[in-house]
């Protein structure tokens, strides 16, 4: 039978799973609910009755599974170690030993948005391209960077932790991670309708935003594409902090290109257009004109991602 | 004999080259002036005569030499393919595969910073990392990132470019790139002096540093040391720029370790400690207290980088 391997995204509700030939079909998907009890293991022995009822179901041999590719919700460091990771309720442990034990298979982890980006650099908005940063702007802002086609996990799994730079000296707010400033809070899809918030809050001015009872970053860039003015200078405000966040970026590394994704990309180009001028305008020349793209595998970058560890 | 290679450092104006065995004991040392004719070329017939001129002196052996790395003063990408140097007089050309034609040898090039950092991280303030950023403040600023063992040269050779790093808003000079309120506008020698007549011209307090007739970096930084107010203010301010870029560069890359050189690193460990205060109030709780460290190979950091290119 054809080699396959399982790409497997761990969520904070719902782990989905994914079944792929060598060439990187998706065969088949699945999702179940992620348990949180045991330190976190309890949900590795789902995976991984999971994994054996589908290989039982779909006559699978041992010898021909390649592997598990696994992105958790945390820092993975490169060899595996898994720090605490207190919304799975997980301990410090090695999810690669744990689950090698658990199955006689190899097993790959890495952080999952470090593991989306791998996705979308394999099958997605950055195929085709050797060094590749995803920015997925969702309930906050992740990111992870491909470099030379290897995934940046960095010392102690931080790297392409972009949704924590500092863009803004004059935040009062502060951020999640205990900061000020953070790109997250202007560029996420809650930072977006803040960004928003503070618009409407210092003017009188008429804008459609003001009809919506529970005002959305779907709903701020509808305005924006309709034409609303004040919803366009809350978008251009979250994209120029984007904008600088990705010009930090390649000052750092020099990519190639930048994948924008997560839920607020369903925007479109509204956002890697805006955010690819105010790019420019914070790089070096040589740094200008970098491309700008859309993510295109959407929830299923994780398990395309996870698999890739495997087939790298 | 022992197998042994040359590490070459282009600068604008000399030419250093060393001669290393493979344990990278520096066994020899030399400069000669760069000569800026021929597009760039005949810089290269130099070297490579230089070097015929140094194994027939010292006797060594074609099958002896592992081979000839090279540090040159701007882009360099990956394959060897130079751009264009308005400095050295250098249009576009491969520089590894020009001295490969010369000698017969193997050649790999770099660019200067980059290289520099490869010296620090293999012989200097780097060793005993696997990731690791130079910072090199001089009459610039610049830069080199070493991920688990490797040089990050980015898609084009501009990778690690951190003294363009956009770090002030309200800047309104304009940096040699031609941007506003890039890293080396407060870092480097002069952006230090430019930073602390700054200072100077808002008020009319007593300052040591109003005696100078032509106020230098190490002024700035010797009255700072002696409790100058405002000259501390001035160190305040470069640090608290340069601590923000890292911290940037910290959630991009997740490194090990900091390494301060360049002119300016003399003053010691006070530019390592104001700055590591800063890059902490800006970096995510995960990044916090990375280590801060002073280059130790000054002026010969490209040469042991340029060897380490070949025995990489």
């Amino acid at each position: 039978m054809e080699k396959v391997c399982f790409g497997i995204d761990i969520g904070g509700t719902a782990v989905k799973a994914g079944l792929f030939n060598t060439k990187g079909t998706l065969l088949n998907n699945w999702d179940f609910t992620t348990r949180k009890t045991g330190n976190g293991k309890d949900i590795l022995k789902d995976v991984v009755d999971f994994i054996n009822g589908k290989m039982k179901e779909l006559k699978i041999e041992q010898d021909d599974v390649l592997g598990i590719g696994i992105g958790i919700p945390g820092p993975v460091r490169d060899n595996g170690d898994v720090l605490e990771l207190a919304n799975l309720g997980m301990g410090y442990f090695n999810i690669e030993e744990e689950m090698k034990s658990l199955t006689s298979l190899k097993v790959k982890a890495g952080n999952d948005a470090n593991v989306a980006a791998l996705g979308e650099y394999w099958m997605g908005g950055g195929k085709g391209y050797r060094n590749m940063v995803l920015a997925t702007l969702g309930t906050g802002v992740g990111g992870g960077i491909v470099l030379n086609g290897t995934l940046l996990a960095g010392s102690n799994g931080a790297g392409g932790e972009i949704g924590h730079i500092f863009v803004n000296e004059e935040e009062s707010s502060t951020c999640g991670c205990g900061k000020r400033g953070c790109l997250e809070q202007y560029a996420s899809a809650t930072g977006i309708v803040r960004v928003a918030k503070r618009v409407l809050d210092v003017t009188d001015e008429y804008s459609s935003m003001r009809s919506y009872g529970d005002l959305s970053a779907k709903a701020v860039f509808d305005c924006a594409k309709a034409g609303d003015k004040l919803a366009l200078e809350a978008v251009e405000k979250a994209c120029y902090y984007l904008g600088v966040a990705m010009a930090h970026i390649a000052q750092v590394i020099d990519p190639e290109v930048f994948v924008i994704g997560g839920g607020v990309s369903k925007a479109g180009e509204i956002i890697t257009e805006t955010t690819k001028k105010y790019y420019n305008e914070h790089v070096m020349p040589a740094l200008k004109n970098k491309e700008f793209k859309l993510a295109t595998l959407g929830n299923d970058a994780g398990i395309y991602g996870a698999a890739k560890l495997i087939l790298a």
